[in-house]
This record gives structure tokens, sequence and C-alpha cells, in this order.
């Protein structure tokens, strides 16, 4: 069984936008009445979103299973306030149950949180427990930087975020930490400020000690990890500087990289440097890139070609497509069981 | 002849940190005068800050000239205003002149400009017409976010950095796109702000057309492109998927990486995806990453290992040492005679 354990409903039917471009309009009149409203979206129109999309490419590719949440630009915690990003985690998240009800044997739900640049994570819990116990989600996005491109709360490792890090270990499910939407016009979205926040949020990892207070939480460093594994020796070399274990023991029994990488020889480093038991497969599609490498004639987010073209053991090419998944996502085995 | 195109004063004489305290306490006082004030430092003192640290580890790893500059973390744009940045920056890049004076075959000049949040880079001009001119020096520093972490300047592809590109092209000098410390919480600096400064200039250039409008305008982005080649597949698609050309036509003739990866396995990463002509032979040491690699026995930092164990063209090898940096750096023939 090979199981994507990044990829984003992209591709909602334009209802979706359409709300939330009234929830916007609507910030501008604070008389308005701050429902959550309504969103009309049918069974057919989700399916034929996702027929032609994710699910096509999930059968020409050969992937049997992805792990889904809302789109990550899209969450936009910048705009408005707490009020504004509960409505829109809920219709969100609802639309991914929808997905996964619809889908079973395909998608499994993994829920966008309702955080607010400056509001204590908290706040998310609600939600969070919601997607988790009564929507069957197996695990959260989180953004380390719900300012969008302004770095405003306190880092991964701060005192802040220890309530929902509890939730989570509570609850025994993952976060991929992912930031959304740049509004900061130094930051490209996803080719800036996505893989900045991956190699942030290592980088705060590194520096503090937050898997000794919370030795079971696990977080999964999407886009390969951002800068990390090609810098593999000046972190080691850091950590070293900072008097810190070596990073195996001080890092990674709790983060996990994807392999949204869009070229082989940078797929290649990343098995190079990071262990198989820290590697999940993921492609991230329909997502950053959509075209087809002219150099190789396929699609350049098909990382199941770049992985299958690594020579590793049995063992371990089971881990990366569907063992680590399940370690990770330790929920995913009451949606989808085993395969054999 | 080896060049290593990246170095700093990282061993500078405690009196040049001593008068930057004494110069920031002052802000503290709007009253006082601003003046330059004087900084006492021996000529024995910069020979014994350099014999021990830079010049010795030249020697014992065979490297000949040193492209020098003052200490990126040090500059700290978002302290002060403009007079303080001009002060310290005049202070700065004196002393990189002394040791440049003393070791005319070791060091080559390369300026910190002084820069201020929300001033336009018109004000960097007079000083590095200075260092250019007067002091020798081969080329600039240029922080992409003087605010130190926050991003708060337009982007180096902004109309806002046009006036300073055209000085550039005039003097015939390139930039280094090296951002300063970190004050944001965020981002560690060495190890988060100074690679995430790499990976958002290039994704910048990506974004727009700057080198149509200069043409002959060469920037180096250090630390091994930050996570530029590691994602190349990633970059390449994007600016496919935004209908730029072909990223070695629409970039690679002004965009050069340097060397300062510390592990084998980057190295091997940036020389398989970017063309030889693009690659400078560059270490930071003193820098970043002062330790021994447990898993080499050898200074992480020590890059020269890492290039000589790859397999390429003595020509290749000629170009990355030496070559390429006199054609970047093209005021160096002025300093440096070229080999034979």
């Amino acid at each position: 069984m090979i199981i994507d354990c990044h990829g984003h409903y992209t591709t909602a039917p334009k209802e979706l936008e359409a709300y939330r471009q009234k929830q916007i309009a609507e910030l501008k009149e604070p008389s308005s009445a701050r429902s959550k409203g309504t969103i009309s979206i049918s069974d057919d129109q989700i399916r034929e979103s996702i027929d032609k999309a994710q699910l096509k490419l999930q059968r020409e590719r050969g992937t049997d299973v992805t792990i889904f949440s809302p789109r990550a630009a899209g969450m936009g915690h910048h705009i408005g306030d707490a009020t504004t990003s509960l409505h829109w985690s809920q219709v969100c998240n609802d639309l991914i149950h929808r997905v996964c009800t619809l889908y079973p044997q395909n998608f499994v739900g993994v829920c966008q949180l309702p955080q607010t640049p400056g509001v204590p994570p908290t706040s998310c819990i609600p939600e969070l427990e919601r997607c988790i116990k009564e929507l069957g989600f197996i695990g959260c996005n989180l953004n380390p930087d719900p300012s969008g491109g302004y770095w405003k709360d306190p880092p991964l490792t701060d005192k802040w975020w220890y309530p929902f890090y509890e939730k989570l270990v509570e609850l025994d499910v993952p976060a991929m930490i992912h930031v959304s939407l740049s509004c900061n016009p130094n930051f490209h979205t996803t080719g800036g400020h996505y893989i900045n926040g991956d190699t942030t949020a290592f980088m705060q990892l590194i520096t503090a000690d937050l898997f000794k207070d919370f030795p079971s939480l696990k977080f999964i460093i999407p886009h390969g990890g951002g800068a990390v594994p090609y810098h593999w020796g000046r972190y080691r070399g850091i950590a070293q500087d900072l008097k810190k274990p070596l990073l195996k023991d001080h890092l990674l029994n709790n983060v996990f990289f994807d392999t949204c990488v869009y070229h082989q020889p940078g797929i290649d480093l990343l098995f190079k440097v990071i262990p198989a038991d820290n590697i999940l497969f993921a492609s991230e599609m329909v997502g950053a890139v959509r075209g087809i490498d002219p150099e190789t004639g396929h699609y350049y987010d098909d990382t199941k070609r770049y992985v299958e073209a690594l020579r590793m053991s049995d063992e371990d090419r089971r881990k990366i497509f569907e063992g680590n998944a399940r370690r990770v996502y330790s929920r995913l085995k009451n949606k989808i069981p085993a395969s054999r």
C-alpha cells in the first residue's frame, strides 16, 4: 500500500472560495452579525472536483491513500479574528470530511486549525477535538506563523504552544508544520514562505528541548524538510556548537520529513542523510508545482518515481510508503486497515 | 590558486565590539552628539586576531586568498538610524581595509553597507564608492532584510533598489546577498535567518525580470544558495508555471552560489544540479559552524575537502576555485594577479 501523507484540497468547488470572499467582505462591516453562514456544495460537485484531479492522479501514479487536508495557502490565519478563523476552519474541515466520506478508501482527513495571530493556540483545541473525535481525522496542520510572513507569534518551542501540544499528545495525533499564504511581498508563498517555514521550524527545535517535555509528540516537516537535509552538516554542527545531543537523538524520535522534493537529486540527498525511519512518502499533489518537467517528461510532483528509483531494501521501502505513516499517524489504522 | 569568496572578520579585536556597544548605548541619549568617535586597535592586535584564525586556517587547508568582509551578523542594520549604520559601516570597513593592507596576498575586501530599514538604499552609495574607489574593495554584502528578521523593506526586485544596482553596474562590482542578525525570536541567525534569506532572495528573482533591466548585475547567493539546489525541481517548476524562461537563461547569467555547505552529500547535490560556471568556492570560515564533524574527523567548514572529493574536469575545478571568482569579482585582478 502506498500512502501519500501530504495532499491538499486545492481543487475544491468555487463555492468554497466564494464563501471565503463573502466572509472577508463582511469583516469590513463590523455591524454585521458574525454568523458562520452556509455553503452549498453537492456531492456531485465534490466528486467532480476529486475524480478529475487527486483521484485520477492517485490511479495514474499508483498510490492508494492520501492524507488530505484543506488548501494550506487558503488557511489565511492572518485574516480577521479568531471567530473568522473558526468559521472558516469548520467549513474547510467539514468539506474534507465529506471527501473522506465519499472516498473512504482513498482519503483520510487532517484538519486546518482556527489559529489567529496573537491568540493562544488553546483556542484551537475544540476544533481539533471535533475533527479527531467526531470527524475521524488523524492529525492537523499547525501553522508556525499565523501572521502570514511576518513571524509575530512565539517560536514553536515556546510555552505558548504547550497546552495545544498536551492535547495533541492526549489525542495521539501528529502535527504537520505548515505555513499558509504569505502576505509579505518578500516571500513567494510556495517557493519562499513554505520552504522557509520548514527550515525555521526545524532550527527552532534544535535550539530547545521540546521533546524532553513531550516525548511522544510528533511533527512532520513537509517539503522534504525545507533546506534541512541539504544543510544537514550545518545543522549537525550548530547543534554540536549549542551542546545539544546528536540530531538523531535530539530530534529524530519526534520529527519526520516528507518526500515533497521535485527532482531526483533532491530525493537522493534526502535518503542519503535522513534515516529511512524518518521519511514519509508524499507528493503534495495537486499543489505547488503543476507542470511537467521537460527534463524527464513526467510531472514534477510525481514523487513516487523518484522514490522508486532509489536503491533500498524492501523493508525500508515499505516503511517509507506505508509503515512510517502508520506509525506517525497512529489513528490511521482505524480508517485504513494495514495491507496484508 | 584557491580563492575563498566568503569570509568574515568574526575574530576582530574586542575593541570593535566595545565601540559598537558604546554606539548603541548612546542611542538611548538622543541629546548626545552623533560623532563617529574613534577606535584604537593596533596592527599587532589585528595580526594576532588573523594569524591564529583565518590565516592559520588558510595555510592548514591550503587556500590562498579570502574575499573578506565584516562579520555579517554584526552588521545589525536594524539598530539605530542611517547615521548609526554609516558610522558603524565605516569603522568596520576601515578595519577590513587594514587587514587587507597588512596581508595583501591573503585578503581582499568586500564592504558592509550602511543600510537602514525604510531608508532608500541610495544612502549606501557614498560608502560603496569610498570602499571600491579609495579602499580597493571588490564587492559588497547587500542585506535583503535590514529589519533583521521582519522583512519590512521591498523585495530585491523592487525599483526601491534600482539606483543602488545602477551604481553596482557602473562600478562593476557584485553583491553577495547576505542577511545580518535576526532579532526575530523565530529565526536563529545562522541556522534559520541566513538560509531563509538565501532562499527568499532567489525566489524573489524568479518572479521578476531584474536581469533584463540589469544584464550585467551579479549576485552571489551564499550558503550554497539556501534551499535552492535541494529544491531545484521545485524552482524550475514554479518558474515554468509562472511562464518564465528556463532558470539557466532566466537567472544563471547573473546569479552564483557559493560552496558553504558543510557535508559531502550537500556539496554533491550542489554540483549535480548547478552548472560549474555558477559555483564559487567558499568556506565562510571562521563562521557559523566551528566544530569538528565526528563523522569525518574534520572541520565542518573545511569545504575544500568536499569539493576536492568530487569528480570533475581540471577545467571545472579551476573555475570553481579561481576562475569564477575572478569573473564575478572582476576587480580582483587588480589586487591579486592570476596564477600563471
